[in-house]
């Protein structure tokens, strides 16, 4: 059993934490948080060990009448692997903390790419994380851009993508971030900083990527366009996509409009939190105009990474190889519509 | 068992369902449809028998790859109840054929009070429901209202209440309505046309309500002012509402600020589609001046309905007492937070 | 004519230097401003002389090729009253300088109320002002509430007003601020600071007041409701109110069922900036339903302290009537749809 | 002086009249209006003689206590040109009673193509309309585009362009209007229909364009992407865009950073109703990758195309040349900023 800890229990921490638990190669040692909120209660209730990952505030959670299992470091030292799933920035101040517990860690899209040895996507580069002694999982919009590009490339060769990400503005719980009534260009200047995020991946992709956010808390959406080496059917790009696990072709007879709609569907199918692992693909637009594809994807910025850190957990350490992991960690999470 | 049918299967209609299959003592016949959407295929997947609603389209079913286990009329023959869950004025034009069979419906708040012998709310009154022909499930504002102001009545007495509610503008799903960017008076005329809702419920209190559109999707927002007949502190208040099992009183200490991080909480905590069956009254609101309480409490427009409706098809029949209809519906659920 | 500075050129500012420079016997001496963005940049296509409100920035604006006409120092100094419409908090740190010059100063609604010798609303307590140090022109929402208090209270006698001030989240400028997709009871705690805000008017007057943040930012919405001393006829309200200058009643008739008509309906009259400077009453909402008043009114937060500050400034040097003043600033803005 | 009668007093309508309004050769005859609403209080205020478009509800006007001039027949048959400015698919319907009065007739975006004999924008085709029998000013977002790509060809050649229109959900006023918090692929296929319609402009242009729809009303957003056939720089780009009178190029160092704060802009310079008769390219977007140019431009729905309407009229006449049109149109109403 792989002993994993997460350090950080918000949006992302929480995920991964319950992804931990389903999967039958690891165990939880636990979650450290600064603060007895909310979600430190949700934690309790599911029995997750809770460790103070700022020692002197350790009293605030003894007062909202909240065991602990101890202290962010006993959490670390009692781990095989440990995903950092702090805010951005946050994660550099705790490197150093597990280097010196000698514990290989995860980090999240939000730190700088060199803070770990390697940037990670399953599909795309899963070997490269073995014996790194830190791995970056590469953000919401990189994971998602990746999934798409790494099998177009391999069937088709990619000439050229273009990319403008219409991000959310914020998460569903994140009250106090805006806009309210605009649509940013963001960043103005362009190529925006994803493209290059995505080279950490794809090394020798041209890329060129145009940053928006709008006045929505659910989902991402890509406008995507990729220039190809050849010129299949727009049906061929379909089959080929439809291939890969973590893509989602939404079909248009499923009525399905938007985001909301979608995520009434994984809310349905039982999906815990409504989460949508997989890049929603809409089938309809999928299009070849010349050497030209076209397609919208939509990508939930709170969940497609967490089977990309199940899987990073197992490849840091050797364990499993790509195809026996990523098989693996979906049937545990049930990824797949 | 009592054998229960739904008609109509949409944001009201799917969380029926889950919750009739989930009570021991009842038996889900099936569903009603009109189209082979994106909520058929979840219905199909969950095992539940699918009826079409509009009979001439069950080829188009058929084309969707689903199969059905009859129209409509095959449903309601072989059910005790049918809880109608179509849009507003659909369940009147329904009404003849749930006579037609002898059948018992349930009706839902988007009806006019007249489609009914009774409308009703479980905590308010559960046996005036008893061998009713029609019974109408009040809207998810009247149900909030309701189970506040019984407790209040039956302990501190109710002069008079004045409710401003601030409603969401749609739920999540439905990408057409708005308003975008604006705070309407709707309707502009006060009083609004809740009160008198309310007033089908208890016919004596004197209650004046008004109404406000604001865009948002997550849950109404109750501003709540009751003018008591006795002066209880503000703790008694909270007393009080805190041993109703559908009301959640959120605790100041967890740092829940508005309806995104109650889902969140909802969520966190497993609850299916992030339901909150009871009414979340932010407990800091509540306070006393005077003779006037104010609080209040967020309302999801979604779910809140849902044990009213199970207790319902109890209450027609004259099963259960209303305690204990109440506390296995809860139970079976898992109401209380 | 009386020489007037505005420090904080920013949405009151702004408005401010207009309307001051509107009024026949006032002049402008300039305007400071922290920053040559393009707020700067339309100052200047005013002509409006700009004094640098920190004198380590003044090169900032040569390099932006702006001329300044000074340091802050030198506009207050040139000033018979300075406005001070700095963000919140700020105020009081620029009293001192105001004090060492002997220049009388008005500060907004974002200051603590004890900046002031006298918190100001013209309708309500113009004469208080005379001769003080400092004035404070209350918020955009006590001001809305003052100006129907005000005329209530005359007519019929005002024995308790309870409001829910339903906020806009941010000025359309203003996009880093949220809620995207939530109502949040803001304050929580009830009674809001709102209330208090009032009584720095009206000491006597028993109020109650709810504080809500909604995502939209064109006006906040009131929810009004009064228990009148004595039972006038709806209609008697509205012909009282009628008669107030600045209160505008939306007719009925006039199609308009929000703010953004509201809005295009002031821009169609030629409004600069689609200004309403009064608050909006909706006719149709206004009711009595025994003794309690009930009516929706919206107001728009940037400009309806505007005449307001153009009052104060006569009022604090002892110049002119209410009366004369308030007809004066009236007419020259334009004020009266 | 021509002659101008303008069908439909909406959002376009209104602005159309004003602008017609102010040119030194034309005179507005009347408008048409089919409802007695705010619109046309503020109409009357304005002095525009109104007709009543449909003659039955004249009535309605008179209980207002609108005067009218007549009924739309008068108008068209009192006018050189008519402006049809009514909403999508009803200038179809007004087309034969133009044919009638032998009134040479614009229409709008809104409408099919071939409504007319020639789709216009005043940049790219003048000349074409001259002496045609109807007109269609082409849409906000074509025009926006239109005004792009006739200098990029002229100067630098066009391989391929490709634009991700993020179109805001409606206008202010528009408050049944969605969606509230999503982010739609709209149309879900793909190309769009823009990219055809740029194409009855150009109709050798190869683009390629992809529809989305968000939460927001102020202005739409272009993603814009253009395979050109050299390689200027960027900052040559940026001269050449920075030519064109109806492209204005927002300076970094304005502090703009979307539409919330550009409309701010407008208002502080004193446009009408904060119109932006410009395309909004954000300089420091403008950037060149190899052959491929970027750029984000926001685009003004409501009032872009009010400049091209003005020179349609007098292109239809056969008044004036393009350049000299222009010019005019400009100077009257203040373009450029
Ligand atoms: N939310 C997303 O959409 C998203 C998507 C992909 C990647 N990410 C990345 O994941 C990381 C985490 O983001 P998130 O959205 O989960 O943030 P979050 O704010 O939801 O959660 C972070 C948690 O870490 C806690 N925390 C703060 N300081 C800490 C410390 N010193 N030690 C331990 N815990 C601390 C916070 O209290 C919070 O509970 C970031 O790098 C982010 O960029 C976020
Ligand atoms: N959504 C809410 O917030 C909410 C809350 C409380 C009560 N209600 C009430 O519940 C009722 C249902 O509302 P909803 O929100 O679930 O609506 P919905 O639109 O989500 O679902 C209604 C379903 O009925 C189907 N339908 C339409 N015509 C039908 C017919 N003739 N026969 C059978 N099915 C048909 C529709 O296709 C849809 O699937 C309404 O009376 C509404 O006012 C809704
Ligand atoms: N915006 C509203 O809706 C509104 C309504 C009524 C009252 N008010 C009150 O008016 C005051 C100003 O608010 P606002 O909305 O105009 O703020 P704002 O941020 O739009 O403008 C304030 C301006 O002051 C400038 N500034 C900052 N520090 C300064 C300094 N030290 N010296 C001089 N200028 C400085 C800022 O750069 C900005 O231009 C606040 O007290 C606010 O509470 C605002
Ligand atoms: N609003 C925009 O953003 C925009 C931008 C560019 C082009 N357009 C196009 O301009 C046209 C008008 O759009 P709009 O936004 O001004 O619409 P609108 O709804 O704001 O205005 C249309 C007006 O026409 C009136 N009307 C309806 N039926 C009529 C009839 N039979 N005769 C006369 N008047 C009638 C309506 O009452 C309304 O006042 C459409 O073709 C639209 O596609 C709109």
């Amino acid at each position: 059993m792989i002993k994993v800890g997460v350090n950080g229990y918000g949006t992302i921490g929480k995920r991964v934490a319950d992804a931990v638990t389903a999967q039958p190669d690891m165990e939880l040692v636990g979650v450290a948080k600064t603060r007895p909120n909310f979600e430190a209660e949700a934690a309790v209730r599911k029995g997750y060990p809770l460790y103070a990952a700022i020692p002197e505030r350790s009293d605030a959670f003894r007062e909202g009448g909240i065991d602990l299992a101890g202290e962010v470091e006993d959490m670390v030292m009692a781990s095989d692997v440990v995903v950092d799933t702090t805010p951005s920035g946050i994660g550099e101040q705790n490197r150093e903390l597990y280097r010196q517990y000698d514990t290989p860690a995860l980090f999240q899209g939000g730190e700088d790419a060199d803070i770990a040895d390697v940037s990670f996507n399953a599909r795309s580069n899963y070997d490269a994380a073995e014996d790194a002694e830190f791995v970056r999982v590469v953000s919401c919009n990189t994971t998602g851009i990746s999934r798409v590009v790494a099998p177009l490339d391999e069937a088709f060769g990619v000439e050229k993508a273009r990319v403008t990400l219409i991000r959310r503005g914020g998460d569903p719980g994140q009250t106090s971030r805006g806009p309210i009534n605009d649509i940013l260009p963001d960043p103005i200047t362009i190529p925006s900083h994803h493209g290059p995020d995505v080279n950490t991946i794809f090394p020798d992709l041209d890329i060129d990527t145009l940053g928006v956010k709008v006045p929505a808390t659910l989902m991402h959406l890509h406008s995507f366009n990729v220039t190809l080496e050849s010129e299949p059917t727009a049906e061929e790009v379909k089959e080929l996509l439809s291939d890969e696990p973590r893509l989602f072709l939404v079909p248009g007879s499923a009525g399905i409009d938007g985001t909301g709609k979608l995520k009434e569907f994984a809310m349905d199918t039982g999906r815990p939190r409504g989460d949508l692992w997989e890049n929603c693909i809409w089938a309809e637009s999928v299009s070849m105009e010349g050497d030209d594809l076209y397609l919208f994807q939509s990508i939930h910025q709170e969940s497609d990474v967490i089977p990309e850190n199940v899987d990073a957990i197992r490849a840091v350490l050797g364990r499993e190889t790509k195809e026996d992991s990523m098989a693996l960690t979906d049937e545990r999470l049930g990824v797949g519509l």
